[in-house]
């Protein structure tokens, strides 16, 4: 199961060489994506304020049209189409089709975060039954409260959510890809990737601080898979997918 | 298999009738839907300019973001949502997913409709076996060809194509909605709806030109329906579906 982000979205080169390299892994697979920066660039023309807290879109319900329209239509469907002519059988969806992810409109005391999802439930045998019938699951990040209202919900936690509920059926390797070519010791310099990471590890590199801020909330979403029956997260640079795959590039995170 | 247009998507309470009328047919069913006017306005909010020759879109690379964002994302994700709110299992597709339409690009001497598709094939099997799984597919107006390009493509033609593939697996009935209740005999008055109309009456309407134009290739499309194994076609409103479905409301084409 692979999650790719804006970085690899936003630059066609890096998108056509991941497709090729996802395309061709011959387990079963599920493509979880993010969105890029088309939803803010569609949102400045049609004139709709962004605003972000904590590194989170603000959804309000014309932001909620914009992000529907962007990550479920045009990132999700050129995905498709191009998996496709690679001879890999993509069915593109959000958590609303097949009522395959459930979720609830985040509630915290103090901050609306509008149309934001928390997952409540993946439906494992959704999956389980799409990549039984020979198709790969293309996942936009929408899902919806299974009430008429669709959720915009973060990609990273989709992916996990999915890794999870189908570890209790398949053995699951989630790839997180993202823009550094894996987890840091130093983020300045990217030749001090930490080839493996586990818990007491990561423990130790948080209370001495020396791991970026941003990378908390991925590193977390990982954990949290090992922790509920993932085999083992790896995180690194989506076109580097081959290399990823066989241990040669990246971060791998595992139990100790 | 219900077709439905601009007309009731781009009225909220015209479509909430509808899906809730939709959603309560006990029959394994199919809806496809057209664009509305969404498309067009966000075109010109993108200041997208748009061209029209006979009806038809003409479908520049600007032109297919601006419906593969509308048609396949906004339109076809909220049905979606709003249908599993209704207990229906909705699954929202193009024909990109699952490669079950594919098409190629529309080549006519002389006129360049850009990337508009005519369909090759539809994949009985994909259809059957979503059905088979208690899914219900709802199809947005979007192709492939196969080669990484999307296509824009006819509703009309869709449900006729789909209609077409499926009944040689199953007994097959195609509603066609739009804003009249039915097929007009005098176009001005809503009271004159025929009944049922069969191929000889229709090429007498057509040469006596009682028909309105802007019916003939919906008209066409049924008849090639018929042709080519459909039970019966029902053309008339859509928010008079469950009337539509038992006869009492609509034009119903069959076999004379």
């Amino acid at each position: 199961m692979v999650k790719i982000g804006g970085n690899i979205i936003d630059d066609e080169q890096l998108l056509s060489s991941f497709l090729k390299k996802f395309a061709a892994i011959r387990d079963k697979k599920i493509l979880i994506h993010g969105g890029g920066k088309l939803a803010t660039r569609i949102a400045e023309k049609m004139e709709i304020p962004q605003q972000m807290i904590d590194g989170r879109r603000i959804t309000d319900a014309e932001t909620l049209k914009v992000v529907t329209m962007v990550y479920a239509g045009y990132i999700n469907k050129n995905i498709i189409a191009w998996l496709q002519s690679l001879e890999c059988n993509a069915l593109g969806i959000t958590g609303a089709d097949g009522n395959s992810i459930l979720s609830h409109k985040r509630e915290k005391a103090g901050i609306d975060y509008g149309f934001a999802g928390d997952i409540d439930q993946v439906d494992a045998f959704w999956f389980s039954q799409t990549l039984s019938n020979g198709q790969t699951p293309v996942v936009a990040p929408i899902t919806h409260d299974g009430k008429g209202q669709l959720l915009n919900t973060n990609a990273d936690t989709i992916a996990q959510e999915i890794a999870t509920s189908l570890s209790a059926f398949f053995e699951v390797v989630l790839i997180y890809s993202f823009e550094k070519p894996g987890v840091l010791k130093d983020v300045e310099n990217e030749n001090t990737v930490i080839k493996k990471l586990h818990l007491g590890y990561y423990k130790e590199l948080k209370e001495t601080e020396k791991i970026f801020a941003g990378m908390i909330p991925k590193l977390d979403n990982a954990f949290k898979a090992i922790e509920t029956g993932v085999q083992k997260v790896i995180i690194g640079k989506g076109e580097e997918l081959d290399m990823l795959i066989i241990g040669n590039s990246g971060t791998t995170i595992s139990h100790e």
